[in-house]
């Protein structure tokens, strides 16, 4: 099969193009070749690969290959993140919206044309839920609560899922939108994500760097490892129609956690040390963000699906220090730790 | 004041224009300019006030002369139908989605360059509410009920609603969304809209035609008349955001009628001759879009605005007579009553 991963360069996508070249096939399908697209270049062991092709630049100037290309797959999740929208209102409307409506619109050309809809897993987000002044949140953010968005980011998201509905209805696609929780610990530096702090503050220690925690230790949030997020994508995009049930987005499993609790995690697997690299330094603008966030989530969709979170952050940040010590930089990662 | 209705020689646009033309003020603000944007031209007895001016081809081309053109206000009501946007897609796409977005990005370019937020109510629509696999119709639709839209009109309208609601966010307009149940009865002749023959089982009856009931007469449904919608687009639009509440839309109110109930109220109001012009023929393709629509509402935030719909559907009969009684027409429109 041909499969395509949008963002296959990013955090998330680069990681789901590794587990399925190391399965080498999806659905019972052999792999055949892997695209990855995405603004920034491909890392380097996945461009090595003969099954991968890579092609960089905007996600919208590729859409326009796709309608004579065909792919038997999709997983999408090329995105600007929250912070950007924020800063940048066209950059959110054009890479989020626009890009998706572009992808969409190069797939339904190729059923009109006489092909079976494209199978498409969509990359949403926990960030479709928020406050509004009408309606406060609810204490557990459940598969089938009010979406009422309090971001760009979040609008572009849900907007993207209704289209995909939409899109899957008339049988242009096979879409299924998964809604992701704060994905923990992210390697590398900071994004301009607002909730880029939620991996700095264990990354960052386990580093021997001092992290400044911009929001209050009370804050409460649900997070998924990498490595749980890669595994409901895949599962999301394997099951039938039937599982996953209607054409509405599903919550991806998450563990609801406090600051605080991640913090004690860290001490438990790392020390005291480690932790008291962590200080807290009020930013008002992404505790603002962050205080329209979901405060804890429920999945039954996704667990009916076999889907469930990590039991403790405890095993998160073990799953990342793993990671870490597999990769070639693990004293730098680690250096906090030594 | 300068004010612009989308779709302003339409149904509810053209009897909103005449309705604010004869109050001669919006929101305790003379008004001193109608400005009336449709593909079709206005009628005549507008065109020829001359406060109106009228910008007759699809919305999309004036849209550009929004930033040149200061308005202060917009009911935005132009839109494809959902029988069309069934039939024609990409119709659908450009007329409800790509129109809205370039009309809030024109008033968006007005407050970059240091004009207040355009206040701008838009008319969304009943048909947001819909059956997913996942989670069945509840028996009344509500303000916060999660939209889950069956049709690609309820699709776009509700992403209209998403887009509307994040440019207010961001202080580019002050948008308000209000939800149409069905309106009825609507003169002249049936259009593409799914709904079209709710109207139709009314007008053409007591116009001395026979009509045909493409659904059984159980179906029920929400309805409103053309003056409850226009006093309620008015209240939206004159009320304070505080009094709105939030920046989700809201339900207009609905009187929740079966068809039976509706032909019962003919034959009160207009007697068993008329009534017997109306004849069952399903039609699978309507009645398959109407299963999937909204049986009952409720409207609690229009009902705090001090809107409620009629209390019988003789009522909107009746209100039907009297305007047909006050046109010009009304020998042919109600001949089935002599």
């Amino acid at each position: 099969m041909r499969l395509l991963i949008t963002g296959g360069a990013g955090f998330v996508g680069s990681r789901l193009a590794r587990t399925l070249l190391a399965k080498g096939e999806l659905n019972g399908q052999k792999i055949e070749r892997l695209i990855l697209a995405d603004q920034f270049p491909a890392p380097a062991d996945l461009a090595a690969d003969p099954r991968v092709s890579v092609k960089t630049g905007p996600l919208l100037t590729h859409c326009k290959d796709l309608e004579n290309e065909a792919v038997d797959g999709v997983f999408h999740l090329a995105s600007a993140v929250s912070g950007e929208c924020e800063d940048d209102f066209e950059l959110g409307l054009r890479s989020n919206l626009d890009s998706t409506r572009a992808l969409l619109d190069a797939l339904r050309k190729r059923t009109e044309g006489g092909a079976k809809p494209t199978r498409l897993v969509f990359s949403s987000s926990v960030a479709v839920f928020g406050p509004d002044d009408a309606y406060p949140m609810p204490a557990v953010i459940a598969d089938d609560t009010l979406p009422t968005p309090q971001t760009s980011y979040g609008i572009q998201k849900h907007i993207c899922e209704h289209l995909i509905a939409d899109y899957t209805r008339k049988g242009y696609i096979d879409g299924r939108s998964a809604r992701l929780m704060t994905v923990t610990v992210r390697p590398g530096k900071p994004n301009g994500a607002a909730s880029s702090f939620f991996s700095g503050i264990i990354r960052e220690p386990l580093a021997g760097i001092p992290s400044v925690c911009p929001v209050s230790p009370d804050v409460l949030h649900p997070m998924a490892s990498p490595r749980s997020t890669i595994d409901s994508l895949i599962k999301v995009y394997e099951c039938t129609r039937e599982a996953y049930g209607g054409r509405t987005a599903l919550n991806l499993p998450g563990l609801d956690v406090t600051v605080q609790e991640m913090l004690d995690a860290l001490e438990r697997v790392a020390g005291p040390k480690v932790r008291a690299l962590v200080t807290f330094q009020r930013d008002e603008r992404i505790a603002g963000i962050v205080s329209r966030w979901a405060k804890g989530s429920s999945s039954k969709r996704a667990n009916s699906l076999g889907l469930f979170p990590e039991k403790s952050f405890d095993d998160i940040i073990r799953q990342y220090i793993a990671d870490c010590e597999a990769g070639p930089n693990a004293a730098t990662a680690l250096k906090g730790m030594q």
